[in-house]
């Protein structure tokens, strides 16, 4: 293989709210050589993840900006196509944080092998990645279910909701699912097992949600905010715990919403059912990760964990994947298949 | 000693925002009996606290509203006057809960007997009491303030603010302390020796605190919201706790204020910032009662805690100390000395 060219897509300008294809730029990329220690990679799938949206903004967030006319970046699967690093041949498949391109330079320290033996590669993105970790460690080490309990997640096809809904079974918790249509809240139904499955685009949804969980909310896992947010928020019990993950409802708002200013009500709420609410990022929790490893690889093998990837071909159409993700237009894990 | 008669402070009907001398309804009562395993209490001193303006309301608290005509709730320090159990005799001095009244029936049971040669009886009310506990396990708890870190409380010449920075101290955290007003201000800088002490009511007040708070905040002890809090938010760190206690500065509010909306901002802030924001009630941490007694004793002892005491004679008083009160009346904890 002499490849010599490839592609990338570069932050071309900062969206303003929704982003659209202008704000990204295609562009082909001359294929570099590794130093001493590097691997020149061949990126096999991309994630497209939320937080991306954050990278494309100036504004301070957990991690720096993607500057103007720099690579986007994001978790990749890659194989090695040259090693000069004894710990790594070519052939090897690892993960990286290669970036929306087709080839990348890496450190071999900086990389993970996988072995395709034990599971598709791809998973390393999804319910074996950082998303699957996310659920487990917000999950568990803030949400804290017990049995009996109710938890409700939205984005619940997504590669977070659906294992956090999953875990929380798991653990003995009563799971209320929210996705956007019937296709994925029958998914959620039949295919996840989910204890109540609601469709928030449902005329009817707050009042389903209210009957859905006749005990009150033990436990919210935020990752949607928005609308959801809104109709959970008056079901919590006391100690009812909240890890805010995400926020994706409100990631292309361009302005706050109008008033009143309901702080004293959120406070007034915390203050009298003595809530916990809780951001975070993963990698707070990285001590955790050989027990999520271990866990995870097992339910999955046991079947108590079920997974579904959305997977785009091409690089190029990874803008308007992206665009997507941010509307709830994926369905289940999104990645795209760059080689 | 065959007095007949005493009196108590009911509420006569339920505050619209600020309560107003016509809420409360001062009236005669005839002294009870006491049953079998019941005693007859003289109240010595009344508890005025903020939570009190809840109990006042008929919205949905932590606790059950007073009814109207009822007596007002709160809790006192009181001598035995008749004992029909053998736990306690005439004279003993007990911690009790026995309202706005000069006298009161309790079961022996439900009451703790004090030994006024330990420390002022009054301090069970204050220091050594509810304050003071609310105050130790929800900074050591939630807030966990570690060495070299910033702590900011509020209305820290109250019971609860002054304590929290006190044990902040002790722990090696970093304090600025927040008060009304000059007198206030000189006593956090004189008495209570944090490392910076500011006036709320000064107009530099937001630019003050940013410029005490070079390091950011790690731990901000919620207990009054409002202003404080709008100035505190934007400081916080990554990881910072926020127990919240109370919200005195908005008890009296009647509606929400004007838009935009915050919600979403401060949401986003919880996300990117990995805050945790968590309400308490201290009854929740009543395992760590016997911790408490024993350290704070030792920390008094020692000179390591002050504490302040701000009595008001007359049970007569009583609504107007407690109407001022919710507007930062008081310096140091508000008592009424009824007997």
């Amino acid at each position: 293989m002499t490849e010599t060219r490839g592609l990338r897509i570069a932050l071309a300008s900062r969206p303003e709210g929704r982003p659209n294809p202008g704000n990204f730029r295609l562009e082909p990329i001359e294929i570099p050589q590794p130093g001493a220690g590097e691997v020149l990679l061949r990126v096999l799938y991309l994630s497209l993840d939320p937080y991306m949206r954050g990278r494309m903004s100036a504004a301070k967030s957990y991690a720096a900006p993607v500057e103007v006319d720099a690579v986007m970046e994001g978790g990749t699967v890659a194989e090695v196509i040259t090693s000069n690093d004894p710990s790594l041949a070519p052939g090897d498949i690892v993960l990286s944080f290669s970036g929306w391109q087709t080839h990348a330079i890496a450190k071999a320290k900086h990389l993970t092998k996988l072995d395709p033996q034990l599971a598709p590669v791809s998973t390393a993105l999804g319910v074996l990645g950082m998303p699957g970790f996310t659920a487990y460690a917000g999950l568990l080490t803030i949400g804290q279910p017990k049995p009996g309990e109710t938890l409700v997640v939205a984005a619940a096809t997504g590669p977070v909701g659906a294992t956090v809904g999953q875990i929380a079974r798991i653990k003995g918790a009563r799971v209320v699912g929210i996705a956007g249509g019937e296709e994925k809240r029958r998914y959620m139904q039949e295919t996840l097992g989910f204890d109540a499955c609601l469709d928030h685009r449902d005329p009817e949804f707050v009042a389903q949600l209210k009957a859905a969980c006749p005990n009150g909310v033990d436990i919210y896992f935020e990752n949607v905010g928005g609308a959801v947010w809104d109709a959970v928020f008056p079901l919590l019990n006391t100690y009812a715990r909240v890890p805010v993950c995400g926020l994706i409802a409100q990631y292309n708002a361009t302005s706050l919403p109008a008033g009143p200013d309901r702080t004293p009500a959120i406070m007034r709420n915390v203050l009298t059912r003595s809530l916990t609410i809780r951001g975070f990022i993963q990698s707070e929790f990285i001590s955790q990760r050989p027990a999520f490893l271990a866990d995870m690889s097992t339910w999955i093998r046991e079947g108590k964990v079920r997974y579904r990837e959305d997977i785009v071909d091409g690089l190029e159409n990874a803008p308007e994947a992206f665009i997507g993700l941010l509307e709830g237009k994926n369905f289940g894990k999104l990645l795209v298949k760059v080689a």
